[in-house]
């Protein structure tokens, strides 16, 4: 199977279209990582609005441009929101991402997420140890951390690809993205990241922001996943430590985004 | 209609003595801001607290200097909280704000809005697209985020204050203070603020601190906003991104805050 | 009675074990300081996660290495999950740690603060107010702030520390860690650290990650407090600003953990 790159020109012009529509984004995402999920869309130029409400998040999720949905920390009532939402994703067409966090560490979890791949997401964005134990090779994670290597996980990435019939983004040293047929590999990026919570769930994020403005859905996966990586490579030049990092990540996503726009 | 100032002496006495008080804010905010609030107060000079279960939200409110109610992330449950606090704000005379995030854009969330708006806050905080929707001239913003300008918003700012009996603060380019009457206008900041999530809604934390420590509603509400605008100057001027921004944001409330309390 | 210090080779030691093993934190806290409390156990070597339903509370405690409740913003629904984490510590022997915010304050919060004290959480560790209330010698805090020294609530921690049979962590311009018979103090820090919201509460997770590498819990907690200490120590030395000072704290905890495991 060839595993391809992304160009650095097709890049660059799915940045300016981000900030020239700055797409709508759905989050239901987990009480953890809520705020740095809006700054790093807002910092990519995407609008974030998390509506978590039963009552209105199907009516959100249809005037939204993309809806994403993460499992770090469900329970019935938001889950119920969560399916709202996915069902006015599926009557529109609007295309939404599942981040699945800690699959195959926990059976109640495990049960949704399941109940939740099975709805048919745009684009499936986890760890390796996240998508070997949804393809069902998997031996689990250390909480919500990954035990495995990305590149371990890029055949089960392309199973569940295919199983699922969704786009599989599997982060890790290298990301991968893929179909189950063509695969982007996007190389770079910096440890560090790991130690900064919400970086993989704003990433989930941030590929619901790009599947919005492109009919490409492999590709501007691949865009959101490249500018992820870019503002590690480009955070860690200024300092070494998590704190900061963490900070220089938010501005270099602006800068790398809002310089692709000028 | 004039259009009046605030004077730098009674910013500053203002900002003295919130420094001097620590009031005690009681925030029922949304689920996405709610660390940047407390740290917005904080900083500011005031002691935020959220409590949040119906079982002691009207407790806790009964003992707070001021409370804020911000609908950015209302569902049930915590709609009964806020139903609560409001109450007893009702009984003690508490001041209390009302931030009726992305007003005009989704049924269910108006009509809370219209339920909350009547029970006679305090202070109503919100962007030029919500002012607009609450006074039935709007046309709906952009999820969270203003699709107008406050210039646009200022006359609806002035209806809704005499239509709700609550002072009515609008913010933008330029924001403005209106009890329907007397309007207070404040200029300078800076836009890159609203790239952060939590600006505008920890602003109405603001509008609740300062609201607590002088009788003058209309002047301590353009109080809060004033120091908003500064700290924005002070930030810009060290920093053009925005993840950089949020940190030197915080920094300037506590020092324009604790250097005039010196 | 004795009041000792821990040794710096012993603090260096605890550091580079907690390094070296990365424990699995499982963290039942409110709703405003999750973001900090995670960034704070990855920044010092731990993995944090929480698991909030109760359909899956219970599991995951069972597989953490320890756990945190902290009770700065409870409800029912969460109290139901921090129950069926607790029960599991217990059938497991995990060790965990309540962090009872504000204590002595609200009615409603003392009753499920009485409750689940008498669970015999391995640690207690709260403020000077909340000691005092806990120990039934309080006149209240301000919200969730401490109005009493650390020195003044050294009696009632040991007091509390025998009735409970918990060790009672003490922190406030000096540290106090006692179980009724020895207790070790730490000096140092810096109030600034009470500007950032989640400082307190993160360092309870902080204690979690340190009970679950040595069998000695009241030298682990001494050490969790000493690595907050120092942080800020260091943090101070670079910035005077709240805004920055939360940056530079979460620096300072990985540089001095991760330089302690070289």
């Amino acid at each position: 199977m060839t595993v391809t790159s992304l160009s650095t020109a097709r890049f660059v012009e799915l940045c300016r279209t981000l900030v020239a529509q700055r797409p709508l984004v759905h989050c239901l995402t987990n009480e953890v990582v809520q705020a740095i999920t809006a700054n790093v869309l807002l910092a990519s130029g995407a609008s974030p609005a998390m509506v978590v409400a039963n009552d209105e998040a199907g009516d959100f999720a249809s005037i939204a441009s993309s809806v994403l949905i993460n499992l770090g920390t469900p329970y019935p009532e938001r889950l119920q929101a969560m399916r709202s939402a996915i069902d006015a994703c599926q009557k529109k067409g609007t295309p939404w991402v599942l981040d699945p966090v800690a699959a195959g560490v926990l059976p109640w979890r495990d049960r949704i997420i399941k109940e939740l791949a099975a709805l048919k997401p745009t684009v499936i964005r986890a760890n390796a140890s996240e998508v070997l134990a949804m393809a069902g090779m998997g031996h689990g994670g250390h909480g919500v951390d990954s035990t495995d290597s990305s590149r371990a996980a890029l055949v089960a990435a392309q199973h569940l690809a295919t199983q699922t019939q969704s786009i599989v983004a599997v982060t890790g040293e290298e990301d991968y993205v893929t179909d189950g047929n063509r695969t982007i590999a996007i190389a770079g990026g910096h440890a560090l990241a790991t130690l900064v919570v919400g970086t993989g769930c704003s990433l989930s994020a941030l590929v619901a922001a790009f599947l919005s403005i492109d009919n490409n859905a492999l590709e501007a996966t691949a865009a959101a996943m490249t500018l992820a990586k870019r503002a590690q490579e480009k955070a860690i030049s200024q300092t070494q430590s998590p704190g900061s990092f963490r900070t220089a990540y938010i501005d270099a996503l602006f800068e790398l985004t809002h310089g692709a726009a000028q």
